[in-house]
């Protein structure tokens, strides 16, 4: 039983089978349809990521993932920068830009406390953040990690280490409630709870 | 609004998106677990693309495609030279090798007949599989495409063509009837009258 016709073609597909949300076939698919009807697609993504790597690194103020010098948030002149909003990932940037509900500062803390990962403060950039909290002169802090039990402790992860630091400062964190769009009824009920107890 | 913190890890992000099976967001969680967590991997990808992409072609004997000179089925020399099965590609291969029912040679087409696509016959590798046919001395050809109706399209080219370049050689197909472990009460009506007219 030959399982395998060449092993190079195998090393990749099992290389691309470990990138998150993929499998052993899916992989096998992605690879197939690179190397016959994609190869210009395969060659940007040899080059594009192998630029990517040699460059990426954190944003020297916000700890985002960057190529460039300084991240487009941090370069844009018309922000406000007596607000700062600590967010886990660029995607929930992206998803709170998209809100047009702010125009402050971003910190992204690329992750967050995970004591079974073994996700140190360090790694979070904690060390940037609290220095930048403390020579900004900053009106408030909004802690805009996730309602989910690892959100929850970064959430008070940092807003401790900001008491600490800066007792005055005004730290809050994004309101929970009924999203916009859902019927009461097929809300869950941690939400619905939360709505009633905060309801102004 | 700023919805891209940095060109180049965008442009990344968006040729991920394009490979088949993923999307804007799989193709984002994928890009920052490679740029955060597993540069390794990301390195290993890019080297092993990379290669693959200088040294990929298609099996002098087979069709398939590989990296080495010759693919490690055709490369075995305890095969049984006398029969051929024709399949739509390197998975459909490795799916019939699992069964360990066949110990023949194989010839892959790496694709199907799809007029839509406009997919044409040298592009499957006709002409390799015609001069095969007729310089091998072979027992049988088994047209190993799926029931699906590219593959029975597929399908009724080869056998066409073969029937006119050496009409005295066996050409069979894989038979079609009942999957194994499968109640009859939930098997589609296509198959179950398959089952019945190829009764034995």
């Amino acid at each position: 039983m030959t399982q395998c016709l060449d092993e190079n073609i195998a090393r990749l597909e099992e290389l691309f089978a470990r990138l998150p949300g993929l499998g052993p076939r899916s992989a096998a698919r992605i690879v197939m349809d690179l190397l016959t009807h994609r190869k210009d697609l395969a060659q940007d993504l040899v080059s594009q990521l192998g630029e990517t790597l040699k460059n990426v690194h954190h944003c020297p103020r916000c700890h985002a993932l960057i190529t460039q010098e300084v991240c487009a948030v941090c370069d844009d002149p018309q922000r406000d920068h007596s607000m700062l909003c600590v967010v886990e990932s660029s995607a929930d940037l992206k998803a709170i830009e998209s809100s047009v509900a702010y125009r402050g500062d971003y910190f992204v803390l690329m992750g967050r406390v995970n004591p079974l990962m073994n996700t140190s403060p360090e790694e979070l950039g904690m060390p940037l953040l609290m220095q930048r909290i403390q020579t900004q002169s900053l009106r408030e802090v909004i802690i805009a990690t996730s309602y989910t039990p690892e959100g929850e402790t970064t959430a008070h992860f940092i807003a401790g280490a900001i008491k600490k630091h800066c007792p005055n400062l005004r730290v809050t964190r994004l309101a929970r409630g009924l999203p916009s769009g859902v019927e009461i009824e097929y809300t869950d009920v941690a939400t619905i709870a939360c709505a009633v107890i905060e309801r102004h």
